[in-house]
């Protein structure tokens, strides 16, 4: 299977695997009942990156990383893309499983178009520093800001605070793998007026946004500046990094921001609400987006 | 601060830093309070090893991770321990604080003690095989194997199956951290009999295993074959591999467990039950260490 700029994948609800294993229910100490249960499905993903140098392809591996298979294209994609690796799709030749064997689809190559150069040394940097200067968190916002500006909504971009409260039934709704195995992350997107634009689930929370935010990639469809990302779980820095990349001005969390995730949405202009569920929310930053009614 | 293998530290609870930041809290879309909240601390931590060769001091990063700070050298220790860097405490010479300025303790060294030789590139094999077969789950419990035994708890090692309901309360009596910012996962250490004997906290839940065990191994108290772990959130494959290198044979998460979590618990012998809340938990492996009264 392979896809190209050409062909983007964009369903809405994207295919994580299911996987099922035997399972014994306990009740008060008390066996139960023996089950077949559905389960979050991991397994290893390795991303190559294909240049061709000299007319002649050159691939090496350049991440890897435990997910749930499905979606994997846009894996690879959002990650180099939020990596700051690609800028654009237009840079992405074909995409295409390369593994052999039971792992067949556990490794991918991205092919870059002719002449494309990209500076892959960045994922060494972008979480480094040398220690002449101590790594702090001060240290991982710049080298955040090397690749990312300020995200920028449309003039009079503004949320309805009472929306915010819908959107965590709205995401639920559409949640199957979360609903059957209990172990998936999901992120969702939403338009500035609530509609669920795309939903992507995985064992990490972290490729559940990778995956999202390249299947807007693939389909050329970045910055998502007119959107609302919605986390299933906490948000730390590593999530609002990828936003701010993604362009997406407003953050919404079931579960609890980080102080780096705060200090990011701040630097970076980002709306960041936490703690989104049962008709409340708490706002870090960026409260002027809110309108209530 | 430093600390030599003379002087374990073993605090029960551990010492994660807690931050705070301005909130605002609505309900039902209505602003109601501004506030002053605690918020789970992150911060990068770069672990640095130190090795002298032909006299002379070496020494180069071998890790970068966003955690909680507090507990740093044990989180050093458990991580380069679980990967399979190091064997024993008397491999480390000392574990200190290093860096500079702002972030001065956000890098730290640990200095393997003289003739003691480690073998640092096992860090990028340890999720890494050659593309040539490709990976997969196999080839992750394959690179688990080269470092890890089955556990081997005591002859007659048998968990009463009420006592495990008992154990989110008393997990929770202790989370101080949690209660006060809802970000933090914790991973717990008791004793066959539900005595809580140690507990750790981080945004990460991999570093709070990590500290969790580096307290051990700096103690000199692994393998861990006679306790129940309890894991705060979901558990995947890398936590299980952390829980097999420290010879722990019962793994209990409230949250959902990951195929390959699975497959490594069947592989190693190690007793997994998931969803551990409310009275009920479901076993996937070694239900034969349950006793039910």
């Amino acid at each position: 299977m392979r896809v190209t700029p050409d062909q983007p994948q964009a369903s809405l609800a994207g295919t994580p695997e299911e996987g099922r294993a035997p399972i014994v229910r306990y009740e008060r100490g008390v066996s139960m009942a023996a089950a077949d249960d559905a389960i979050a499905v991991e397994e290893p993903l390795e991303i190559r990156l294909g240049q061709t140098e000299n007319g002649q392809l050159q691939h090496r591996p350049v991440s890897i990383t435990m997910r749930t298979p499905g979606d994997d294209f846009e894996l690879a994609a959002g990650f180099l893309f939020t990596e700051g690796i690609l800028q654009s799709r237009d840079q992405v030749r074909e995409i295409h499983h390369c593994g052999k064997g039971k792992g067949a689809t556990n490794t991918l190559r991205v092919d870059l178009a002719e002449g494309v150069a990209v500076d892959v040394k960045r994922l060494e940097r972008n979480f480094y520093t040398t220690s002449s200067c101590g790594v702090c968190g001060k240290t991982s916002l710049e080298s955040l800001a090397t690749g990312a500006r300020p995200v920028s909504p449309p003039a009079g971009f503004e949320l309805d605070s009472r929306l915010i409260d819908e959107l965590p039934a709205r995401l639920q709704a559409q949640q199957h793998a979360f609903h059957s195995t209990g172990g998936l992350h999901a992120s969702a997107l939403f338009s500035r007026t609530g509609e669920l634009l795309m939903l992507r689930e995985d064992v990490g929370r972290h490729n559940a946004l990778d995956k999202l935010v390249g299947a807007r990639f693939l389909a050329g469809a970045l910055p998502a500046n007119d959107t609302i990302l919605f986390l299933s779980g906490r948000a730390s820095f590593e999530l609002l990094q990828k936003a701010v990349m993604a362009g997406i001005p407003v953050v919404c969390a079931v579960g609890a921001p980080s102080t780096l995730a705060i200090a990011a949405a701040a630097e970076f202009g980002v709306t960041l609400l936490g703690f989104v569920r049962n008709q409340r929310f708490n706002v870090y930053t960026g409260q002027e987006r809110l309108a209530s009614r």
